[in-house]
């Protein structure tokens, strides 16, 4: 294989034990598709799935897995903390490798319409993949959550399936699928104990408020550490570099005489996102990420 | 595979199309042996092969090819502009993952009876895998290279060979065998014109003059670009960061109002190395390497 994608499916299962091990198993030892990672929590009733690898591997075990949560999770009866509208709820593709946005699209695009002729659960791009500007945030393609999307995939054209019929699966609801960019958690700690200080910068920093434009974030306070945090998600590493958005930061908490005490980079992080600001800091002129033998190392790795 | 080594045979012959293709043939398509790069050079009559991958792998590859070397170089005929005392003139083992120096040295002690076993060349440890203290560097197991070799390890004791008789293979010479820490290549470029500056730093930076203890370094002129350099290897990088050295020269070169124009890194790089700088510099709390997704899939390929 020579493309990599990362993959997070979304089951609505976190308590049943034997279900979740059904589900988890077509991800496991299947040559292209590597699992990084399952989580399943009992008071949001789902499991997390983290998977890397190549596309039609990925593609493969996911209608695997799909098939066995259609056949065992019932919308109908399923309670639990987080919003959800199908026993596969959401599927992202996050290009990682040898493949554009542009392709992931297309990539998902083409796994709805398998999706559907081999489960009949209906799917709802979002994201990248949404076809309709009205409908591109998770949040708006599940709002109402199953029991109230049931009704209105009847009745309300805009909140009508991208792929299957105006009516959900009568256990399985339906499917959010979609291509996405990376997502890349970075909090920055503040030597402070003034939460309004983090909340401003928070502000600053993110698009909504006329900061970086690939920024999402909030101040925080952390009382256990006596410190407040800038929490953010970075939704375009590659436009918004991490030492752009934390030197930012530092000059913003200046003008107060405040610190930049410490950052955390949460989950997993694309090398690129970290040699990128080793690169600027270094001063490394020309750096080239082939350099890295680990990451040439894959390259070839992934040609067998 | 879980373990990973780099290697860096050499072999005496940079000329010869056909000889070099087949020196490189036991390279390819190896499962669990990756050939980086090889380069022959027709003035040094010298070839560099570039591999990693697990340890087995390299060291079948490199008996096969050494064979290939023993039957067709003959050093009593050679001639090239690098010193050289064997067909097949130093291997170097070099721990990257999964592995420590002290199992890449066994690891070398033991390839080194089986190549001689199988090659009848006998062997010279050097650098780690050195079982006598004046005989370390590489220069010093070469000095006087094949042509005088040949005749001391008769006669002087401390010339004598690791393992295989005290007399050279009459054509194949005899070959250093070692495990040595990666070599990063690391230059900085200084925003002035005067070479002394570079030269002082450059003696600064360095082991040999108090400096750090895993740098070599020395100061040369960069007309064409205006500029100077501090032209440094790191001999452990994960003992003396790449950002404790850039910040040092630029301290020093602060004495002279001098900034840093830019870096280099040359060649192939641990990933490590770069990601030990970028958590300093982004002041990253407890960074793990294993957070960085590609390096997490090639553990999980290394796995398969």
């Amino acid at each position: 294989m020579s493309v990599l994608i990362e993959c997070v499916p979304n089951f609505s299962e976190g308590r049943r034990q034997d279900v979740i091990e059904a589900i988890v198993a077509p991800f496991k030892n299947r040559k292209g598709c590597y699992l990084f990672d399952s989580r399943a929590d009992e008071d949001h009733n789902r499991l997390v799935v983290s998977l890397c690898g190549e596309p039609n591997a990925i593609c493969d075990a996911l209608i695997e897995a799909g098939k066995v949560a259609v056949a065992t999770i019932d919308l109908n009866t399923h309670k639990g903390a987080h919003p959800r509208m199908g026993a596969v709820d959401v599927i992202p593709f996050t290009p990682v490798k040898g493949i554009t946005m542009e392709e992931c699209v297309e990539l998902s695009h083409q796994f709805a319409q398998r999706f559907y002729d081999e489960l009949k659960v209906p799917v709802f791009y979002y994201e990248d993949s949404s076809v309709r500007p009205d409908r591109t945030r998770l949040e708006q393609v599940r709002k109402g959550q199953y029991e109230a999307l049931k009704e209105l995939v009847k009745t309300d054209p805009s909140r009508a399936a991208d792929v299957g019929p105006n009516e959900l699966h009568p256990t399985a609801g339906g499917t959010a699928i979609g291509a996405r960019k990376f997502l890349v958690a970075f909090n920055v700690n503040l030597n402070t104990t003034n939460v309004e200080i983090a909340k401003i910068i928070g502000k600053r920093v993110r698009a909504s408020n006329g900061g970086f434009s690939c920024v999402k974030g909030m101040g925080v306070d952390l009382p256990e550490k006596g410190l407040v945090q800038v929490s953010m998600n970075l939704v375009d590493y590659e436009k918004t570099a991490m030492y752009r958005v934390l030197e930012f930061i530092r000059m913003e908490a200046a003008r107060w005489g405040v610190t930049v005490n410490g950052t955390e980079v949460y989950g997993m992080i694309p090398a690129g996102a970290m040699l990128d600001s080793a690169a600027y800091y270094l001063q490394v002129d020309n750096f080239h990420n082939e350099q890295v033998l680990e990451l040439k190392l894959l390259d070839l790795m992934q040609q067998d």
